[in-house]
């Protein structure tokens, strides 16, 4: 049911029975580097390009999910899936040999919580009983497509982010399914916001104002306050973009800096690793960080509502070779251990 | 409601309640010519950068489809885009402007289908009442992204589809509205088939069988003949790829022969026309000729029931760099123009 602008509410509450991760061996060495399902050392994981290792790591997480959940994959009604690769090959290659119908996302660092909304709505309303969804990034091949050569060596700015190498992924389910797990309560897509910012190597920036719309208009549909969740949880803002945040939020009258925290952000030790720059980012940090760290801290119950809101950053180089600003999106959901 | 394997029945009839098309020159002059909403002579449509042309023909088939039905874009909830642009791009630039909730998809030629089913299934469920979808393509973006520079004037082989230069959209509706339209009666989304083809001069070859196995299943499932339909239209085909599908069936003992049509045959003179090869292809292929001729075939009740299948090659030019083969999916959708 639609509620205030844009949220609905999910009267069936689907539940998010579980999810699984993989990363490599930078996240496995991070500040999380306990939370995740699968580390891998060897940043190829066994395979000869980065795409392909990129696709191993999304396979992997998958495949661990059904393994957990004690189901093969003909019982899965549906999958989503996406990453930052042209023509999503990761998500293809990956979807391949598990004979699932595939709906194939384009949401760049939202896929993940794109692909949850649109999971949560089937279950919602009855069309699908099991549905995946799922997203990945792979530092080495984000970057090789979207900046420079590795080899070329080139340094970042501060306000760059380090594409994070893993994979997150969840399964929805009815909420008739008897084992205790979180529910999937109230769903807030995105519009895309652009305030004409066009340096590559600022995305947080970029990408900071869709997140505060898609905030400010949740709270507002849901008439929430900031302080109802334990946790509003951004996809990969890095600091430089959750200053941002914070700030434009505050100028709308809200502050969210007490529940405020961001996946780009815990992944690396942005201090002391000069490497990460600003912070994670990439399809995989907001997919490796909640399907690892934070669903198990809502599990143990040290949080139980949450606001997790993906943004992603849709130009491509081409449309900034061309002149082009960058459109950012923000695709909220409300994750709630209790359902009022 | 799930039918059989993997086909849904929309209870609640969703309406079809219109579609909107554009295309360049060389569609406009080809058989189909005079069915299209927008044609436009200029192949850059006035920009300067054949991406940007792409994201024109798109914005003006949405905004073409929201004056069709004098709706403001604040009256739609959501939108479904995609393309074949990496990052999908020109799906991200037109709807920038809209301010309407948006969905990314990737499903490669296969995203117009995917998209109405989508959509449809949201509005079945009462998640929204007015969503739109849509796709585009352009000869001279894909061309240069997927092939060869322009410029080379390579040869292509007979197998070989010319990418449709434009876009098509809909919207779909609850069946309340009272204007009298096609309704989605069923949707069947695909799974990915991958036979081992590698010859991205020969799309038609490895989507076939992916075609083959969506309309298989949907016809198993519903329990319904191919003469059920007055016509069995796939997306992208072409004369290779639909003499592939027509021989699969027969040797699954479903004779598809005399309902069988292909938006990628239709668009363009396959048999005068040297330089279209084997048919038209792309996302704007059947977006462009379902928007364009059979909708108003079906407004015109000269067909009534209609299986639309878009097919979709979900490789990229890396993955077959790489060695990879071809992975290819199917979604079916069933529009009526009455409900049993």
């Amino acid at each position: 049911m639609k509620i205030g602008k844009q949220t609905l509410k999910l009267e069936n509450t689907p539940k998010l029975l579980e999810t699984s991760s993989s990363v490599g061996p930078k996240e496995a060495d991070g500040p999380l580097g306990n939370y995740f399902d699968i580390k891998v050392n060897d940043i190829f994981f066994g395979e000869k390009t980065f795409e392909k290792a990129e696709t191993k790591f999304l396979t992997t997480a998958i495949n661990n999910l059904l393994q957990k959940v004690s189901l093969q994959n003909d019982k899965i009604d549906y999958i989503f899936s996406g990453d930052l690769l042209n023509q999503c090959i990761a998500s293809a290659y990956s979807v391949r040999d598990l004979e699932i119908p595939f709906f194939g996302l384009y949401g760049a660092c939202s896929t993940y919580v794109e692909g949850m909304i649109l999971a949560s709505i089937l279950v919602n309303s009855g069309m699908g009983e099991k549905i995946i969804y799922s997203a990945s990034s792979h530092f080495c091949s984000s970057e090789r497509q979207f900046r420079m050569p590795l080899e070329h060596g080139n340094q970042r700015p501060p306000s760059a982010q380090y594409t994070v190498t893993g994979a997150g992924c969840g399964l929805i389910t009815t909420s008739k399914i008897e084992k205790k797990a979180p529910f999937i309560t109230y769903v807030t897509p995105g519009k895309i916001v652009d305030l004409g910012i066009n340096d590559m190597a600022n995305m947080g920036a970029a990408m900071a104002p869709a997140a505060v719309m898609t905030i400010l208009t949740h709270l507002e549909d849901t008439g929430r306050k900031p302080e109802y969740y334990d946790a509003i949880i951004t996809g990969d803002l890095g600091n430089e973009g959750s200053e941002i945040l914070i700030d434009l939020c505050k100028k709308n009258g809200v502050d969210i800096s007490k529940v405020h925290t961001d996946c780009g952000k815990e992944i690396f030790d942005t201090i002391n690793d000069r490497d990460v720059n600003s912070g994670g980012s990439g399809c995989g940090c907001i997919a490796s960080v909640f399907s690892g760290y934070f669903y198990q801290k809502m599990k143990e119950q040290k949080i139980n509502k949450v606001l997790l809101v993906a943004t992603g950053a849709l130009m491509s180089p081409i449309s900034i070779n061309q002149g082009e600003s960058i459109p950012s999106i923000a695709h909220a959901v409300a994750i709630e251990n209790e359902v009022n």
